[in-house]
């Protein structure tokens, strides 16, 4: 087929439309006219150049098409005869290889499952992000359950109302008020199921595919995970011991996503200054700032760690939070505070996106609010973890001295660490995986800062004190090795 | 600024990435340059085909670009002097109005705050879509979820595994196989939270935004928001007494989400013949088929209704199904049968987006399934359903006659009717809710089809016996006035 044919071909299948980038478009319209035959195998495509004259469009979005094909097998190139139909078509058009290749997932999905995961240990050394089921008040919390589920409370075995179930709704408002100086009406309150769906729902309602969001860097694998997966563009900016250098945010975002009271995972604070400087820009940007305040209920200090919702005057700040932290990580009960304006425009949302439910959960963690069992469980697992994390930096501080820089973070239920002259990490996390010692490497939160320096991140959520000396003997008699290893090569 | 330069600004200022759109990627930019003031108010903008042509995009682009930023007030066009950055300016970038507009939110957001949700309804003439959880057997549920929560269970309070609760999955790859001829291995089953996140998880791990996915028309309200939520160009097939009418699908779809064995809302089934050239289609396009099985265990004739995944021989399709129909709405827990090469894929996707847990209720279910409550509390609800079915048919047909087309749906939890000569559906709506009386307009289901017939969706499932002879009356003797006002007029 000639090149004017061929460009007239698309012309005439193109469907310009606002909401399809058009090189998808083009690699839609060609991927058709291979698999319905008028194209065939072997035929030479027009050059990008001549291709993209004809459209009237961008030589990139010819590129970027042509790319795209290639990669899913439709075309090859070949420097002498440019750009062909691939001659081994009928392989790409005949049934799926059976193991998982990018050909039937979609670029998005390819991605996805490329990115870093969560854990599933649920104990031990250094399990990170995870609380202490064991000191879980199950028999409270089976009592106050048995309450609603049963037939006189059959309202609750329903779909959720918008937003959630009101009475959770009031108790997590009294409890915010008190506990985070954070400003929410019970309505101002969204019940979700999870933080993931948290940063899902904000990020669908808030921005649309192609723009801009903030994140720390380092920051929660899982953040940039969802902001891409809704087709966000993410930008990291570094963080110091003033929290995110909010100063170098120079272009416009939709959204920012941090941990201004307590960074993850470095555990440093956003000065003042740099909060005000943020609010400011939000508001100029017409941009909102979703603080992740994942773990301030644990902190060890007399330092408050001010949420910056409650300094926020202009409803640019969106505050999620989860129970997971606090009562056990598979619960996937969490809430997120919007300003009153949106309320409505969130509940509308979560209720065609999710379809929520679990109305019985709700009520049960309403009582257990309510009636103080929360705030007591929290005082408890505060001393507990108060006392792992002594323990942790006593024992940290004796094996590596000098050697060990850590954050001695205040808060939370993790601490990051990193051990001068330590270059073999590799090495160190499987030699300690041997010994059933599970290491995090700062390096799965780096966002691709050339100078990241990398670490570990230890949680001691989830270790009983009597097992942490030991497991730092074992930790730093490894990390001992694998340097000695490494300087005698 | 010329003409020139604004082009130049924009060529400086542009970051050409395949995954953000041309007509975004400009529009950012020139919004950011009129908030930080390199474009002052009033300045006079390049015209689209000059712009067009400087930046060698086609002029739908550039044309996009603008009538975005004109809908967010930033632009003014005008006949005489052309495009022009709004004058108003300090408005648009000044504090929030304290009601939700299209400012602060993404287009995606407020186009799905704008789509048709589910009800809050439980129970009542004529509710749709929900099981009547007046005969849920508590004791037995509460007395197995007892069981796991707890001391003794501690490794359920964690994260769920990847793909789910190996029990649960177990157990459903049994009931599956004996009662819908569904070939389903337990590592084939990936448990989900709900329906909505089945269809959300397909649509991202198999699709990329801006490809095509053929919904049937009419098909339930929540199918294409979940699909434009995620980017997907949404096209739907009409249905006619076979099903959907697969010969229609002329495009290359990457999705094809359908309820083949009992058609929402119609009730009909696809037929074997649109079912072999569905399959093979698949093939042809690469795509996958996402049956909705929501309801098939109710059926109340002999006739079978046979999965389309069980035919498939060539693993394009994809079922899934919900436990919210049998168990209780607000359950949220459903699952997919993926094909075995995407099992690993699905899971890790899953693991990432949702970070699932619930595994105290997923062990429930699996207990509830293997002691053989779950099929027993099926057979016992369908003879319930059945006689409450049969009841409604009667009853309609006594009142209205020869007026009433009736699905007369075999299975499910509800019937379509449309009434001759009913015309005024609004006021028939609303008088029936001032009689305590729900009524779903088939409306809500249609995607667009000029020649669409409005009638009702009646659900039987949540409403006692007793109360249909009653309803049914007060629902006849309003259409009787609606129709006599009508036709007076």
């Amino acid at each position: 087929m000639s090149d004017s044919l061929f460009a007239d071909l698309l012309i005439s299948r193109l469907r310009r439309e606002r909401e399809v980038p058009l090189q998808i478009q083009i690699a839609n319209v060609i991927r058709d006219a291979i698999t319905d035959g008028t194209l065939k195998a072997s035929a030479r495509l027009p050059s990008s150049r001549a291709l993209a004259a004809a459209l009237a469009v961008s030589r990139t979005t010819v590129v970027t098409a042509y790319d795209r094909l290639s990669a899913d097998g439709y075309l090859h190139t070949d420097s002498t005869s440019g750009t062909l139909v691939s001659d081994k078509l009928p392989l790409s058009i005949t049934p799926a290889p059976r193991q998982p290749t990018a050909r039937t997932l979609s670029q998005r999905g390819a991605q996805l499952i490329g990115a870093p995961a969560g854990i599933q240990e649920r104990k031990g050394a250094f399990v990170p992000g995870v609380c202490d089921t064991d000191f879980f008040p199950y028999q409270t919390w089976r009592r106050i359950q048995n309450r609603y589920l049963g037939e006189q409370h059959m309202e609750l075995m329903g779909y959720s109302n918008p937003g959630g179930y009101l009475p959770l709704r009031r108790a997590l408002s009294e409890y915010l008020c008190v506990s985070r100086a954070v400003q929410a009406a019970p309505e101002q309150i969204i019940v979700t199921m999870g933080s993931n769906q948290s940063i899902d729902l904000c990020s669908r309602i808030l921005a649309d595919v192609g723009e801009l969001a903030y994140v720390e860097n380092p920051c929660h694998w899982a953040t940039p995970i969802l902001l891409r997966a809704n087709g966000l563009e993410v930008e990291a900016v570094a963080v110091d011991c003033d929290g995110m250098k909010v100063e170098r945010c120079l272009r416009r975002p939709r959204l920012v996503v941090m941990t201004p009271s307590h960074q993850f995972p470095m555990g440093v604070t956003l000065s003042d200054e740099r909060r005000h400087r943020l609010l400011a820009a939000a508001e100029r940007w017409d941009a909102f700032v979703l603080e992740d305040d994942y773990d301030s209920e644990f902190r060890y200090d007399q330092r408050p760690l001010p949420s910056l919702q409650g300094v926020d005057e202009n409803g640019r700040v969106i505050l999620m939070g989860t129970f997971s932290k606090i009562m056990y990580p598979g619960m996937r009960l969490s809430y997120i505070v919007v300003p009153p304006d949106l309320v409505d425009s969130f509940a509308a949302a979560s209720l065609r996106l999710y379809r929520p439910g679990h109305l019985c959960l709700q009520a049960t963690m309403a009582d257990f609010i309510a009636d103080g069992h929360f705030s007591k469980h929290i005082r408890r697992m505060r001393d507990i973890y108060s006392a792992r994390r002594a323990e942790l930096l006593r024992c940290l501080d004796q094996h590596f001295g000098d050697a060990l820089e850590t954050s001695r973070n205040a808060a939370g239920l993790h601490m990051t660490i990193r051990i001068r002259g330590l270059t073999d990490f590799d090495t160190a996390v499987s030699r300690s995986l041997e010994h059933g010692i599970y290491l995090r490497r700062l390096q799965t939160f780096d966002q691709g800062d050339p100078e990241f320096r990398d670490g570990f991140l230890l949680g001691f959520g989830a270790l009983d004190i009597e097992s942490i000396r030991p497991a730092v003997q074992t930790f730093a008699h490894i990390v001992e090795t694998v340097m000695a290893k490494a300087a005698s090569r």
